[in-house]
């Protein structure tokens, strides 16, 4: 295939408006930069629309386009620049469980590809997206998932009605610690955990319509997020049964 | 006091300096900037050992100098420019238990000062830095620490054997999982908890010398340093006794 060197081509020029939400509406289109996402999509089986390689490079799969090297620079998002680029449809689906993570009104990129990762990393079966929630595909999200953006399952969510099975928030106030499920519990019963952003919590009136309302214990005042999000991902899907460390 | 308003007023160029880690050599000052992280060190009791503030805005404690607004927008390593700056004295200790959390070769300032913030919150009583570590006074991981900067214990080892307690590493390759003190366990017993760099781990020399080795339990292949730690001074911390939830 012949080099592309002019910025002015229209697939770069397609490519550069994916960096800005406008131009990635819900079921569109999104890019990760670097092998290491382009390998991560790869591992998760999701096949890339389209790819750009620094030229010569020889990355990525067969069909992907080669780029001058000050060419590629110019499209590149990362301060270094990205040796290859790529670009994967956005995938949304129904919230599903058996544990869904919700989140309301997270509104760090940062944060919101984090608790993408811890999701991935404890085996939650979907990411729920309430309002105020940063974009997961904005390319500063994706590189915080490390490329568990490909393996984890999203879904956008209006009311909080849509979501799957028992409902447990985290608010910091709560009386009760977050437990995981113990031995009497039903196993495997679906549970939806709710998280909300960092100063503001979640809304008084989803507090009032969840089924158990719990804090992580902490000393201080806050966990961010996605730290909160973290652990308690931990305590749902923590192990009841104690061996001495 | 009279207001300053030239960029090369020997304060500001002092100030400015901070910013870079060759300023700040270990036992001198660091500085912080916004009115949250002002706030979170008059809460731990630091005082500032100098402040500037915008002209007329009167924050931060009497005595902090009034700067003209551009001249302040110019000395700070904010995008959207702070409104007050202060300059702070670091302190070192010597690592300490009950629950120490000692890092290794953790180079990223962001999840350095996500971790203090995670001590912080669950009641860690010293954060030990090792070899490879991004300064903790950085600018960076002062603002990822939230103010926890100013509350938590800082030491910095050269050897591992400078570590309180039972010495419990995290290493990914482990065969069990962690877990907190068990009913059997002396309760408060000092422990250091050992997490390494995200993708190195930590290294053959240290987990041989460690106590205990365990992993986190997770479903894909990694956590950040800075998650990894969260949740293991979750665990470390976790009450034995459960509650249904």
């Amino acid at each position: 295939m012949t080099e592309i060197t002019s910025p002015q081509n229209p697939r770069l020029q397609a490519l550069r408006r994916l960096h800005t939400r406008r131009e990635r509406p819900p079921t569109q289109s999104f890019l990760a930069e670097g092998e290491d996402l382009i390998d991560a999509a790869r591992e998760a089986g999701r096949p890339p629309l389209e790819g750009f390689r620094l030229a010569g490079s020889r990355l990525g799969p067969e069909g992907f386009h080669d780029v001058a090297p000050k060419t590629l620079a110019a499209v590149s998002g990362l301060g270094s620049g990205a040796r290859v680029i790529a670009v994967y449809e956005q995938r949304w689906g129904a919230p599903a469980g058996p544990l869904c993570l919700y989140l309301h009104g997270v509104g760090d990129p940062g944060n919101v590809g984090t608790v993408v990762r811890s999701a991935h990393a404890f085996g939650a079966s979907c990411v729920a997206l309430g309002p105020g929630c940063a974009d997961p595909h904005s390319p500063k999200a994706v590189r915080a998932s490390m490329g568990s953006i490909f393996a984890v399952a999203l879904a956008r969510v209006g009311a909080i009605d849509e979501l799957p099975g028992r409902l447990v928030a985290l608010a910091p106030g709560a009386a009760e610690p977050l437990r995981g499920p113990g031995a009497g519990d039903r196993a495997g019963a679906p549970v939806t955990l709710l998280v909300g952003a960092e100063r503001e919590g979640l809304p008084a009136e989803i507090l009032a319509r969840c089924d158990h309302v719990a804090r992580i214990p902490i000393a201080s005042d806050s966990l961010n997020a996605a730290m909160a999000a973290t652990v308690a991902l931990y305590e749902l899907t923590r192990r009841p049964s104690r061996v001495p460390a």
